[in-house]
């Protein structure tokens, strides 16, 4: 069936203690709200309206970079949620499919779920998501007669018997767009906080004549955030279903909850990935790969059979071929590094492009940036840099080229050649001694004048 | 009502199996002797008595760190809570005020509690505090009429009924200090372990017609120390509580389990947090800053808008203005980094001022030391030093100065002036593919040798 | 009684979904077929015979890594566990002695145990491990009278009163290893599966009239392992014991959950581990140390009152001696350091001697490697390292000697002497502001190029 999404994303979120909006506190590295947006994606829907309150245009932002399409409409009163669905349809005007309203601050509602609903309705004009409560509290109880859903029955004007309901309401919606609004428009907000609820909408349409049913979903999948406990608590529900889904997928995690997957990782079969290692967004690891301990990578691509770390940071636009090797305190960003080749220890290799079989020495520096503008470093292959070698881009080394340890490359080394740049040893004989004394006795006085 | 806080410290704690005084073993960075001390010092005591045995000396130095005015006093032998309690008399000899005896292996009562007791003391002779025990196991147990307590019974010596009662005794209690050593002057040692317990003051009071009373405190305060399992659970115990604060007050933690505050960590609201931070004592960081994976921070101050790592390391008298940036394997050390700065790849600044607007290349090094004293580095407003170099100190660097690409400065460099010391590069074509050969061929006679 | 070992490890593991055979994935850095012979071991067999299938090239290299000694048998095809044993019947022909039957997926039998199955043998035909299972699931039931094992019912072939019992079969078994191979010889594989299954020489030994009983373990030391998620509760649970251990023996953990222990660590007493460190195979600590956070430490030897970290990396044949100090983002291999010495930042040392009471400053690379062979750097007593100096090996510094900083050391220093390598400083005034300027209209230049 053809779908909208309509995604509220307007609240302040007062619980959170935050000057950023709620929905765009993140999981796993992505706004809470693009995880309600991806859940939703999943149905291939014909338009995504967000509505937006606080903080709206960073939340357009948000939304617009996980999807360009998407449309961000704007609630300028928080009034309730049929409110803030309402919001939604000068943007769906004339729009003829189903609209299923999901909330930013739910990130969890799988796509497998959404299906169900698509499929109930099918036979029922509004579908409603609910979920089995462990402990029900406050959460409205779906009153359910056979697969009709009667009414949605607030905790506060529920019987006794209607309390002892454990299936609630999640406050997800489906229905068909038209008919939504159609039936918002009744709603009123003549209640204690004086809100137009979007709940309001089944005793609308039962006393129509229309035809409402629930769908259950696991109550894992409604969790709603609204402080940092609770995110903090959202983000471990997720790193453990990842963690035991890269487990599943063939993945040795030594210390799996050690391991900080994003939204997006991918990691392929018999990799192994140490302790204490942190994925930003944007990693794809191929099998067989290493990742050693206290690793860091963000937006980069691990080849088979390359083992990175312990110490190692990848951030955006790195390329590590197959049988690469980055080693400790090492920090590699946009630079594509060919098979076999080897970055140990201490080095900072920034806009470049390493050629294969080559070997990096210890402390070796890109000096990419000239204060002003970013330059890139071109390496070619089975080449030799020395310990210590600053190479000044732009510029280029030639295939099985060298550089002597300590030189400052600020030209191009043509292939095979040898690349110097270092003044020549001298020694002075017993002048660290005589430098000593000196220095001791001029501590010494310091020392004495101090008193 | 005036307060004297007298603190037993003197115990062995042989199962700590440690040389350590078992009251100098840290929880979050400082000793539990001085978190208990801490706990007092809301009372805003009179005076702090500390009695000490084991290891006298170390307790004595780490209780004058803490408060200058304590004053320490030694139990030679250790022959029960009651003969400690009389080591302090002399100290407090003349003191008309109250007398509140806590421990230094329990670090976690709080202020409101002992609040509880001085307000209970108004009524009540002496006021024990109590706790009501998930598993009450061999305490000795409260028993009361009322709110008077009737005595303390030994598990031992306890009747079925007695055993029934979950209001245990911490130990802790609050008299007036003349009272309470003319009380303890009564307690006899004639028990199965020939020692003197505190416990019996209550006994005598009552039977002198004195009245008491019991107060009762959240288990987890009462928690003691008795092995290094016991320590990292009252770690524990602190850092989960830390956590959960943090996040209360704002702060976003990524992976809270991953996140070890010290005792006075201080974070702002919308600063967030993420894996693997390590804080050492004495750090205050803003709002809005970011703390990123892999950091460690002691005695340092982050402004608003800083961002820390992943990997940095701030060590003591580190400074750090707003929108300030110190990147990865850097290290920072006595040192005052102007707004905008950045310090972003494999540095170590030590003993230095950065200007504001300044940015310091990868491998930069101050040398602070030159193997007998310590000198400073000062480099001004806007100032670009090229990667890996070296400010040999005493050295100054002039606004929008200039340090060409490893460089070692030894000498001041003017205001808006290039500095350069490195040689000029030279090629020697071929030469790199005749010193490979050449080394090949020698490793292949060195391994034919070998054999 | 004289022992002979058969550990079975010809399993595929399918469910591991890897290309390694299951037996190789490692629990604490050693196989877990390792960790089964480990445990075998303490028994001082006369022989180990390991009986591979899957991957029985990389086992055998495996078992004899551990155990050179030890006999790998081929099983090609996967014929049910009495066939497994049957395999190892060649390599004992004419042993006199006892078989014990172990696993190579089940690591953690305790030596205790086994001892216990050694003396019932004693006076018993027929020994069997068993276990008291919290969930018995579909494990085979011991049925014992006294301490006579009756039979071992499978599961689906067990009675209500059977399915009751919840003293289970480990499958681990002790008998003279002629009478284990002639009973073998007796069972068929007359069920669903096909299999030949070494339980049903129970049944055989007991209708010859054999005596048979089952010793008991606790079900943690029966903990087999089928898939990643198994392997790392393994791996918890070995880490949960191994930091119990450390701490019962006077190591203190600030964070015990952090530190992660290889199969062979030793620690002394009050040395203190903080948070976040990794030990590799084969390292020592002795007393009163202390490794700091996001330490990696490998194949190392570390003295009392060394301090090593934060974010220190120790490679295999780093010996530390007493009170030297390696500090963050440093890098030891291969190198002996004697008394006092300190390493503090940013350095590669790898193939060196570094004497007694000198200090390497800031950014010092040993330079170790030409690109062909290994060469040694050694290093006198009481030497000044000046920052960024590159230690070109084969080299050698005598004592008290120093070189200056961003020297790059090719010769041969003497004592006493001072070794320099650097260009002298110029200062070109104006001239930063100039490229300054420079730089900012090419940019701009550029920029508009661009469009």
């Amino acid at each position: 069936m053809a779908t909208a999404l309509i995604v509220l994303a307007a609240g302040m979120g007062t619980r959170m203690k935050s000057d950023l909006p709620k929905v765009l506190h993140q999981i796993a590295q992505a706004p809470m709200l693009v995880h309600a947006m991806r859940s939703g994606a999943s149905l291939s829907p014909d338009h995504t309206v967000v509505v937006a309150g606080h903080g709206a245009e960073a939340v357009n932002k948000a939304a617009k970079a996980y999807d360009e399409a998407a449309q961000v409409v704007l609630q300028t009163e928080q009034l309730g949620t049929a409110h803030a669905v309402a919001q939604a349809a000068p943007a769906l005007a004339g729009y003829e499919g189903d609209a299923i309203v999901l909330y930013g601050d739910t990130p969890f509602i799988r796509p497998e779920t959404l299906e169900k609903m698509a499929q109930a309705r099918a036979s029922h004009d509004v579908v409603v998501l609910g979920f089995d409560a462990t402990d029900p509290g406050r959460y409205g109880r779906l009153v359910m007669a056979g697969d009709t859903l009667e009414r949605i029955v607030e905790f506060k004007d529920a019987t006794k018997a209607e309390r002892a309901i454990t299936f609630c309401n999640s406050g997800v919606m489906a229905a068909p767009a038209t008919l939504l609004f159609d039936l918002i428009a009744e709603v009123d907000n003549d209640n204690a906080s004086g809100e137009y609820y979007l709940t309001d909408i089944i005793a609308i349409a039962r006393a129509r004549g229309l035809s409402a049913t629930a769908v259950a979903c696991d109550e894992s999948e409604t969790m709603g955030i609204n402080s940092r406990a609770e995110l903090a608590q959202a983000e471990a529900a997720f790193q453990a279903r990842a963690r035991s889904q890269a487990m599943d997928d063939g993945v040795t995690l030594a210390a799996p909850e050690t391991v900080h997957f994003a939204h997006d990782t991918v990691v392929g079969r018999d990799t192994v990935i140490d302790q204490n290692v942190v994925f930003g967004p944007d990693v794809t690891i191929e099998s067989g790969a290493h990742i050693r301990a206290f690793s860091h990578l963000e937006g980069c691509h691990v080849s088979r059979g390359a083992v990175v770390g312990p110490y190692a940071r990848l951030r955006p636009g790195t390329e590590l071929a197959e049988h690469t090797r980055v080693g400790n305190f090492v920090e590699i960003k946009n630079a594509i590094i060919d098979e076999g080749t080897k970055v140990n220890h201490l080095s900072y290799i920034g806009d470049a492009h390493l050629g294969e079989g080559s070997n990096i020495g210890a402390g070796t520096i890109t000096c990419n940036y000239d204060g002003v503008m970013k330059h890139r470093t071109e390496v070619g292959k089975r080449v030799f840099i020395g310990s210590n070698t600053m190479l000044v881009a732009p510029v280029t080394l030639g295939d099985e080229s060298m550089t002597a340890s300590g030189s400052v490359i600020t030209s191009d080394v043509p292939e095979g050649a040898l690349a110097l740049a270092r003044a020549r040893q001298e020694n002075k004989p017993g002048l660290a001694r005589k430098l000593f004394e000196m220095l001791k006795s001029k501590k010494a006085k310091r020392d004495k004048g101090a008193k």
